[in-house]
């Protein structure tokens, strides 16, 4: 008889564990049945592509979407959308599923369970924080809600935080024609880099005229009668809004997982071992937004909620469930983006993080250019490059430039995942033509001078 | 008393080593007094920029000089150009040069001799190869005869050899408004790639107008009565040229080292240790495109006339030569160029270098796209990678694609310099978002499908 596998969240990291179950479990000669659950309305989307969507870029929800219902369907997953998991026993190993449109209930019995929650937007515990034309922006559905909301042509947006979505949902709206606000509680935005380059970010911010207002904490939302948001008000201030994007980051979405018993991380995240199980709960598995990640410079656990590792991570445990053997080695904390004509990227750790980690830690920020300083396109960039005293040991990058600066950032990325020294890296052999980069990468002028310190 | 250097050649690698020399001397404590000889008229020049040059897209030749003769003087560098090194007696320890304006001859009597005399263009033995009109490209005096030359404003030009300097040049002339045919005696252009990615080099020529003739040998050049080229005769035809630009590749500009009992290595460039010393002959260094370079892959010495090599090389050279320590560890083959719109990148071994060699490879080639499938510009890439079926290490990487391609090949290339696994690289934690690569990078999904072949 199939064992049954029961999926909660049919986004990247459930249906890449769901298909690659179906393709192991098949050359292993396994017999899986595989249920896959989620309260939305969409399966295998790109969360990252929403803020391309509201911008205008691309077209959603359809053009954000990898794999329909339909087609997983036809791939043999019994994918039920509009049907939340709202309650889990281990012991008697069912989860009980609610179908939202048809009001029922119903438990599903598994022998193998795969938790693939996600991430929930962070909503402050503020006066007004739930009211109409306040958005977090996770999944299509939220973006779809964004996009019915400018249909009532907001003129005034407000973004609650400067990280990634946050700096991308202000460049979205500002592009759609809104005024737009960014609040934030940090000096700089983007706390992701060190805050010399979080001011490039800044700068790139304002010159498309988005108002970015720093070292400010939000206090509360002014509602109107009708219940919707009116106003931000901040230590700095209160901001008119007809819209409201929260960008204050996400958290694990693990209060299903917690009911039922299993131990959190210290960032509210599900902890699984390499093969993506959770250690003594035999059968049951986890990946994605809601599971917290090994982070390999820091030789500690981290959530770290991206595509990226999403994608992976399910794949590796759809190996391991249906009978292969994989692991995911962790992550070193790569991250790209773009805001305004501006690449951003970064590796590893930034000065703060590495001194809250007890490293003693040299840092060094070159200027450099995309191309041979002499080529028509050669745009500037900024690189900044840390490396261990003690062992010259490379310990992580930050990039900010205009096109064709950002994605150097994987071969720091594979500088680190490798341990490799600055001194060795500065020797490595990188292209070099005139179109792509002047004779020493900026990689390299970064390792050279950071290995000239030593 | 001053130690004296003397440096033939006065371009990437001489130069970086005699700043890098001065620089490191002045911080150890040495006394270096340093001579560079040259017979051309430029110093430290991106040779590379050439063919951008000829095409119009940047400012010759001083705008590919990045030191003057005038500025490494006021670093101390005692610079004489227009003369050529034409004897070393390595005993006597001197190099004797002829001031060629002067038509002076000058014994320089060294401590040490630092040998950066470069390459030369290959130019076949054949009836008329000598004639006016028939250029290498590998120094700047060679572009600026070139640009001379077009001021004649031929016709038609004919390129011999289709590798990097053969395709560029080819553009180069095409853009220039002249009817451009390459000749080249392999199957495909860029034999730096596999056949099957060279395939489509050879139809992006096409689709900017110029002629592509394979498989065809040179067998002489027609000269009219003036002594100027007039046609190139080839296995495959005759074909009419007011202009003929040598792509042949080129050799290690080596005679005078020959001269001087230096020992050569199978490919006719001076064999260094890593120091970039000559072994056996005590205070003589060499370095740039005159010397073989370990390739780290095949474990053996190639010559690889690149200016990344030779730039690295001169700053280890210098550093040593100025009492400090440093080693240039080899190569593993990396290189990129642009052709028309295509990019192209190669890193490693390709599948006949990697039988040659004797690894048992496994390749698997893949297209995807230079950003999320979804997202404005993203553009078609094919990656193609080898492994070696018994480790599943990887062996090497090319990719063909459009703009955004071509760089990730750098990440290819550190995961070789590491040994890495194609089942690691394809878990690593390079960077995602959708203006940059879809999820899955295309290294990875290429690494991911080797893995899984195995």
């Amino acid at each position: 008889m199939a064992e049954r596998v029961v999926v909660v969240g049919a986004d990247a990291a459930g249906m890449s564990a769901a298909s690659q179950a179906l393709r192991t479990a098949k050359a292993s000669g396994r017999d899986l049945e595989v249920v896959a659950v989620d309260r939305g309305h969409w399966t295998s989307y790109s969360a990252c592509g929403i803020p391309y969507w509201i911008a205008g870029d691309v077209d959603g929800p359809h053009g954000l979407v990898a794999r329909t219902p339909d087609e997983h369907r036809a791939n043999g997953i019994d994918v039920r959308m509009l049907t939340e998991a709202v309650e889990i026993d281990l012991d008697a190993r069912w989860v009980e599923v609610h179908d939202t449109p048809a009001g029922r209930r119903q438990r599903l019995g598994f022998d193998h369970l795969v938790l693939a929650t996600g991430a929930e937007p962070v909503r402050p515990d503020l006066p007004g924080s739930d009211a109409d034309g306040i958005f977090g922006v996770q999944t299509l559905d939220d973006g779809a809600a964004v996009i019915d909301h400018l249909a009532t042509r907001p003129e005034r947006a407000v973004v609650v935080g400067a990280g990634y979505i946050g700096v991308e949902m202000a460049e979205a709206m500002a592009r759609r024609g809104l005024a737009v606000t960014v609040v934030d509680q940090a000096p700089e935005p983007m706390t992701t880099l060190d805050a010399d380059l979080g001011q490039q970010v800044h700068e790139a911010m304002e010159g498309m005229g988005i108002d970015v207002v720093t070292n400010a904490s939000v206090e509360g939302f002014d509602t109107g009668d009708d219940g919707r948001v009116r106003a931000v008000v901040t230590s700095a201030g209160t901001f008119t809004a007809d819209v409201v994007v929260l960008g204050m980051g996400v958290r694990p979405a693990t209060s299903l997982a917690k009911a039922a018993g299993l131990p959190l991380g210290e960032y509210g995240g599900i902890r699984v071992d390499e093969r993506l199980r959770v250690p003594e709960h035999d059968g049951v598995w986890s990946a994605g937004d809601c599971v917290e990640s090994y982070h390999r410079i820091l030789r500690d656990w981290r959530h770290v909620p991206l595509g990226t590792h999403a994608n992976k991570q399910g794949r590796v445990l759809g190996t391991n469930l249906g009978g292969g053997d994989a692991a995911f080695p962790g992550m070193v904390g790569t991250a790209i983006s773009k805001v305004c004509d501006l690449e951003i990227a970064r590796t590893g750790l930034g000065e703060d993080e590495a001194a809250d980690a007890g490293f003693d830690a040299v840092a060094v920020t070159i200027q450099s250019t995309t191309r041979a300083g002499y080529f028509p396109g050669a745009a500037p960039m900024t690189l900044k490059m840390l490396a261990e005293r003690s062992s010259g040991r490379m310990l992580g990058a930050q990039i900010v430039g205009r096109e064709g600066s950002a994605m150097r950032i994987d071969g720091c990325a594979l500088a680190l995942w490798n341990d490799m020294s600055v001194a060795d890296l500065a020797m490595t052999d990188l292209s070099y033509a005139p179109p792509f980069s002047p004779v020493w990468d900026p990689i390299q002028i970064a390792a050279r001078k950071l290995a000239d310190t030593m």
